[in-house]
């Protein structure tokens, strides 16, 4: 799982931080969370391979999580895909966003399958083959969600030097590599312990933006080896912080403290942040192993260390 | 006058391409032309001051025209702007673009003064100290216009010994720029073109995109110190420019020629061309005061030169 930021501004972009775009590159598979102005000018940048994002994710209706949308759209459009989208975005986006498109005159080459975002309880929104995504309610001032991309546990690793030696024959491996034992034609078991070796922990991302501080946030995202949260101001701003609906460098931290995620990037900075080392340095205080979100960096999940 | 470039791709941008945005400079006072996603990214890029912008012009409403402008108001917006924006865009676009502002939750801090386009015409729809700017119809596949800036003739410049010679007083000097011949107290007549030297020529601009060739386009630019033109596709894809609704390079050049400019702009360039020399060389098989349009390049109005 490696996690690409595109944007790491909030409303008002700066020249070297786009508004918010996060790519999760899954067992190439991409996820594209949020969708800023000019995302899909940074996936050029980046050279992430537009035909490989299936699903796209909204987490709120303000414009610098949504203006690029339109763009990028009609940009698949122009090259002639024919894939369907799966747009996951707030129930009350997709009336609108069908009146956007013909207010621009954008005939899309392929469909969009709409997924509503809803509910004050976490939804699991997407189950396959390798993972689960599951949307959860934040609080801004208006409808907003955050997701939370957890990996499934990997089958068990056979050891092939044990199944050549008890000649396990390949009909019985898928049922091994599940974690059954397997029983010799005399009828001893060999546990399967002895012939594979556990798969490596499933690696889990949460996205939080735009959101305030609120305790229940944490049960939401317990554990994930790897937090999103914003940190539009400082810790001296909690005031307008609140008046605003977003969160502190502290609030960021206390959440992921709460959650004892694994590692914390933060991001969303108000433009008046030239230099945002000491917004890290405040939210290390709390928690340590804080990142920044920088645009056009990709983090390892599970594996974050200092750019 | 002076025209920056913020985008000179068509409607799927490339890495080093935006879509349409130009800033027209007339006296230090900008006119915004079309508003493609990321303007205002390159406008902090251009360093070209955002509270100087007091009018916009949107040719059509077609994305790569248009998807910026909500991120710039927005921008505008939280950068505490309260003098009103003079907005010029198709007469369909009022209604809708209210709506656009309460489904992303904007709340512009300022006044938006709409000025329709609409008309098989030109129509004036500016005119003030400095000079007039008429819109006029293109033709695309959705109502389409052009604008056309016109510098108002200067007044006629002093020619400060004779005005001392003759002890011009100070109250006659505002008639004499304007042409005025002085009589002297003793009842004899200075001719005006004694005591002035006449003002430079009025320096004029017009933006044609997106349009398809025809023959009275011409006549809206007759003459002007610079044309830009959209060149969407090569002298080969007539066939292409026509069901889409632009141009090729040799339909910019005819018309160039055909309304005698000083100087041609080509730009709006498909993404297909990564070299666009070669679409250069065509325009200027006919018209051989070509230049391409480039991202962040700042061309003089009357006098440009080759980069």
């Amino acid at each position: 799982m490696k996690l690409t930021i595109l944007g790491s501004s909030s409303a008002l972009p700066t020249s070297g931080r786009y508004p918010s775009a996060h790519v999760l590159n899954a067992h190439e598979r991409l996820f594209l969370i949020d969708c800023g102005e000019g995302t899909q000018m940074q996936l050029r940048k980046t050279r992430i391979r537009f035909a490989k994002i299936n699903h796209i994710f909204i987490s709120h209706l303000h414009g610098d999580h949504v203006f690029g949308l339109y763009g990028l759209l009609s940009t698949f459009s122009l090259m002639g895909r024919t894939n369907p989208i799966h747009l996951y975005a707030p129930e009350n986006y997709d009336k609108m966003f069908k009146s956007h498109l013909s207010d621009f005159d954008i005939n899309l080459s392929f469909e969009i399958d709409f997924i509503p975002l809803s509910g004050k309880d976490p939804i699991k929104i997407l189950d396959d083959k390798y993972l689960t995504v599951t949307s959860f309610p934040l609080q801004h001032r208006i409808p907003s969600y955050g997701f939370l991309f957890r990996e499934k546990k990997s089958e068990r690793n056979l050891i092939k030097e044990k199944i050549d030696k008890y000649q396990i024959p390949q009909v019985r491996l898928p049922a091994i590599k599940k974690g059954e034992d397997f029983i010799t034609p005399d009828g001893s078991i060999i546990k399967n312990e002895d012939i594979t070796l556990p798969p490596r922990e499933p690696l889990s991302y949460a996205y939080c933006s735009d959101t305030k501080y609120f305790r229940r946030l944490a049960s939401f995202v317990m554990g994930v080896s790897l937090l999103y949260h914003e940190a539009t101001f400082d810790k001296g701003k909690e005031d307008l912080a609140a008046i605003t609906g977003h969160s502190t460098t502290l609030d960021a931290a206390k959440t992921a403290l709460n959650a004892g995620v694994g590692s914390l990037i933060i991001g969303h900075f108000s433009a008046r942040y030239k230099d945002i080392s000491p917004l890290v340095d405040e939210a290390r205080t709390l928690f340590p192993k804080t990142y920044p979100a920088i645009d056009g960096k990709t983090y390892e999940v599970g594996n974050i260390t200092d750019p």
